[in-house]
C-alpha cells in the first residue's frame, strides 16, 4: 500500500510499504481522509526519535475484523482514539489506558499512522462517525477532543475570562471549544487573517501584543508551540488561576517559576481528549471546524502538503486517501 | 530599635533604626523570637531588589492597638500572616487578599520585618499562640503554614505516595505536614543528617538519587530552591500526577514542559497557607520542630545568624529578640 514513510528529520516521501498486521482485538481500517497536525511535523524535524509512517487524525471505513463478535462494524465510518494501552498494567486497569507506560501511539510511537492507505487500531479505540458529519470535518475530532479535553481538566464558568494565546490549529479549536461552553474567550496570535476566521463565534481575536491590554485571565491556554509561550501565559493569568499547556516542543522551556509560586498559578499539562464530547459538538454544529480547510491533497502529495502545513498561513492540510 | 537592615545585595547589618508606626487598624507587636527562612537569604542576595529590614517568621507580643474594641489582645502572645491586602480590591473582597496587586509582605514587600525588635501588622493578620506552644515552636507556625498550604491545594488520600525533594527546612516540615495527614511520604535529600532527623515518623529519608528507585510519585513537591528542581520532580511524577512548586529563585527555571505535556501533569505553585491548621498541629503535637533549630542568637548577632543559615548544614537559625 502507499504511504508517507519518514526515515529521519526532514527525510520523508511517499512510497509503497507493507500492509500493517491487526493484533488480536484490532480492526484493520481503510483511511478516508486524515488531517496533518503540528505534532506531525516536530515528528519528521526529529521530535521523539521519529521514524516509520506518521498520521494521527483521520476518518476511515472498517475493512476488517478479528473477532466474529465486531461483524457488525464491518463498513462503519470510524474515527479511532490514537493511544493504545497494553490492556494488563495498574494504569490500564484504571482506566489510564493513555498514560499506559507500554502503550502505542497512532503514528507517533511504535505503531503505523494514517498517512497510509490502511491502518490498525483496537476495536475498543474506534468511534462510529453519524452520516451527517462529513469526512472532511470527522477527521477534526482528534484535534477537538484535545481541545475539549481542557473542560475535562478545570471547570470552566461561563462568567470566567479566558485567553488561549497561539492562533494555530489547536488554538482556534481550544477557542472555539471554550466559547462553546460560555467562558468569555480571548484569542491572541500574530495571523490577521486567521484571527479574523474567529471574530463573531463568542470569541475576542486579538493580534498579539499591539492589541492586548494588561488584563490576566482566570484560565490561560498555551498553544503557541514555543519555549517562550508559557512565560507569556504565567504572566497574563490572575492569582490562583490556571495554565493549560499544550505546546510539546523539542526544546527545555525556560520560565521564571518564582512568579507562579508566588501567584500560586497551576500549570495543566493537557495532551488528548475523549472522542465523545468532540463527536458530538461537531454533529451538533456546536463548534465549526471546515473553514480551517486550508487545502486538500491527495495521499500521494502528502510530502508536498507536510510542507505546505509548516508554512506560517496555513491552517489545516487534509489528505484524501480514498472515498 | 534595633533592627537588621539590608541596604543592597549582600550588604546587611544590625543598627538602631525608627520605630514602626502602625497604620488604621494596626497593632504594633513586640518580637519575641524571629527565624530565618530561605527567603530571607534570597532577598539580602537581591531577589525582588530587597532593601529595608527582613524577617516574616515571628512570635511576638501585642504592645498598641489602634482601637480600643482591641484593646483585650494588649499583652497577648501571637503570630501573624504576613501579607496585608488593600482590603479595597475585587481580589481583597474575595478573599484573596493575600494576592492583592497592592498588598504589602511583612519583610518581603513595603513593610518592615520581623528581624527587629517591633513590628505592626493589621490586627486581622494576628493570631493568637496558646501557652503550651513555647516561643520556639511558635516561630515555626509561618512556614509550617505553608507546608500545610499543600492540603489546602490537593487532596492528599492516605494510600497516595508523595516525594518530598529537597532536606531543607521547607522540605521536612512539608514531608512532616503531609506524613501527618497519612501520605506515604519519601524526602529525598543530600545531607544525610538532615535525613537521619526525619526517619521514624512516617516518612523514608533517602539519599539522592542513590538511593532513589525508579519510582514514579503521586504527588511530588518540590523545595530544593534549585532551577533544576523542576525537572526532576516533573521526571517522578506519575502520569495524572501533580507538582507542588515551592521553590522561589531568583534564575529562570528550565524544564521539559513536553513531559508534562504528555503526561498531562498539573504544576501547582504553592506560597503561604492559613496559620489555623500549622497552629493545631503544633498545639497537637502532631508536627514536630524543635529538632530543627541548629542556633539560637541575640538580635545583634543577626548578620552572623544570616551567615549561619547559609550554611548547607543549616537547618533553622532562631534570632532571640526579647524574652
Amino acid at each position: 500500500m502507499r504511504a508517507l514513510v519518514v526515515e529521519g528529520p526532514g527525510r520523508f516521501a511517499v512510497g509503497d510499504v507493507p500492509e500493517p498486521v491487526p493484533g488480536r482485538g484490532e480492526a484493520t481500517v481503510d483511511v478516508l481522509m486524515s488531517g496533518i497536525c503540528g505534532t506531525d511535523l516536530q515528528l519528521v524535524a526529529g521530535y521523539m526519535g521519529f521514524t516509520g509512517i506518521p498520521g494521527h487524525e483521520f476518518i476511515g471505513r472498517v475493512a476488517r475484523v478479528s473477532s466474529p463478535h465486531d461483524h457488525v462494524l464491518l463498513g462503519a465510518r470510524v474515527v479511532g482514539e490514537i493511544n493504545v494501552g497494553c490492556d494488563d498494567c495498574p494504569r490500564c486497569m484504571q482506566g489510564l489506558g493513555r498514560h499506559c507506560s507500554r502503550r502505542s501511539v497512532l503514528g507517533i510511537l511504535n505503531r503505523s499512522g494514517a498517512f497510509s492507505e490502511r491502518i490498525t487500531l483496537p476495536v475498543s479505540n474506534l468511534h462510529a462517525v453519524p452520516d451527517v458529519v462529513p469526512d472532511e470535518v470527522a477527521v477534526f475530532v482528534e484535534p477537538l477532543a484535545a481541545a475539549f479535553e481542557i473542560l475535562a481538566q478545570v471547570v470552566v464558568a461561563p462568567a470566567q475570562r479566558v485567553l488561549v494565546l497561539g492562533d494555530g490549529r489547536l488554538g482556534i479549536l481550544a477557542a472555539r471549544a471554550l466559547a462553546s461552553a460560555g467562558a468569555g474567550v480571548v484569542l491572541a496570535g500574530h495571523h490577521p487573517e486567521k484571527l479574523a476566521l474567529c471574530r463573531g463565534q463568542g470569541i475576542t481575536a486579538l493580534l498579539a501584543p499591539e492589541e492586548m491590554t494588561s488584563e490576566q485571565f482566570d484560565l490561560v491556554v498555551e498553544t503557541t508551540g514555543s519555549p517562550r509561550g508559557l512565560d507569556d501565559a504565567v504572566a497574563r493569568t490572575r492569582p490562583r488561576g490556571t495554565v493549560i499547556m499544550k505546546s510539546t516542543c523539542v526544546d527545555p522551556t525556560s520560565f521564571d517559576a518564582s512568579r507562579a509560586v508566588v501567584n500560586e498559578i497551576a500549570l495543566v499539562g493537557s495532551r488528548c481528549g475523549a472522542f465523545a464530547p468532540a463527536i458530538a459538538a461537531l454533529r451538533e454544529g456546536k463548534v465549526k471546524v471546515d473553514d480551517l480547510v486550508t487545502r486538500t491533497l491527495p495521499l500521494d502529495e502528502a510530502a508536498e502538503g507536510m510542507r505546505r502545513a509548516a508554512e506560517p498561513e496555513t491552517l489545516k492540510v487534509l489528505l484524501r486517501v480514498a472515498r
